[in-house]
């Protein structure tokens, strides 16, 4: 039995992930793929009680590196317990954030470095990289007026500051264009200044031909 | 302005290192030692958080990989809030457990191997290395009985099993003979299996000498 594909969706705040997962699910459904939706960090038992301590407005004291720590080791269980063992049964996976996230927001936004994040990473995700990454692209200024017009409150991440959004933005550009220069196509970018809609059309196109290539 | 002694003590479960750890505070007191107390996991607001997570008995599903992050996650935190800029002041730490702890546990007894746990560690510790390390010697089999006899519950660790706990002890040794044979004194092995009075003359005596060479 052929494994099952594994898509992630990643994006800055503000970028209509979850929209265009819920289109995901849509898509799914529609099509009669049998799809895990889970996200990061948590998705576990274990990963959701780490991701209370990670995402925790009292936990400001939290250092850089054990932010990627905590993120690696609710990956590590993640990928163990759920993305391994689903896709060794023929199941798709769609993860909300995953690696990408923690070399954009960690590697870039906390300034440690695409290395370090990635070397600490390894032990978390050993061989199990998305077949498809979905990034929705916008830049943090226009991603900040869409939340402020929503009028959502922050967590102790989204409350980081302008400045890290910026770079975690150049993080996301630097890893497309890493793949990219190495030609690889598993992350494709959509355009996410665009209306809902069209972004959703966007992502259909995408996910038809890369089941049509796949099946 | 020298910086501080970091001591850590290690030791199976029911090695008697609550005992001695008591005994290092008497000593610190009777000698007017600035000295500050930690313990992993935890020693830190955000390190008790990943404590609760590491030794709740109801996250039985938690892999090893997720275990080994975890523990590092804790430490990154304590160094970086508490034992850095503690030894900064020129103040002693006495830490219960330690990277070592981690070898042991993690790299022996979940048979992860010592490369793979020292190199996740790499990034939590740094430069952070301990100046003496108190090893309480006990073999798993007479620190059983001793537990038994005080009718201790054990916690999700302690509950490993008893083979577990023998691959943990062979880890300490070899990280023990390791020390010795690159000629470094570090780990200082104290017989556990006699009186805790005996133990802490030992000690005492150990403790005498180190502050004498570092002062």
């Amino acid at each position: 039995m052929k494994k099952g594909l594994f898509i992630t969706v990643e994006g800055g705040d503000g970028s209509g992930k979850s929209t265009q997962l819920a289109n995901m699910k849509e898509y799914m459904a529609s099509r009669g793929i049998e799809a895990v939706f889970t996200r990061e960090p948590g998705g576990t038992g274990i990963g959701e009680q780490i991701r209370e301590i990670i995402l925790s407005t009292g936990n400001l004291a939290m250092c850089d590196m054990t932010e990627v720590l905590l993120y690696a080791a609710a990956r590590a269980q993640l990928v163990r317990e759920v993305i391994r063992p689903q896709l060794a049964a023929g199941k798709t996976i769609v993860c909300d954030r995953y690696l990408d996230s923690s070399l954009a927001y960690q590697g870039w936004g906390r300034g440690l470095g695409r290395e370090t994040v990635e070397a600490i990473n390894r032990f978390a995700v050993e061989d199990v990289i998305p077949d498809l990454t979905v990034f929705l692209d916008i830049a943090p200024q226009e991603a900040r007026n869409r939340m402020a017009k929503r009028g959502e409150g922050p967590d102790r991440l989204e409350s980081a500051g302008n400045a890290f959004h910026d770079r975690v933005y150049e993080g996301y550009l630097a890893i497309l264009r890493a793949e990219e220069e190495q030609g690889r196509s598993r992350i494709v970018r959509l355009d996410a200044t665009r209306d809902a809609e069209t972004v959703k059309q966007d992502l259909f196109a995408v996910l038809d031909r890369r089941f049509a290539s796949w099946a």
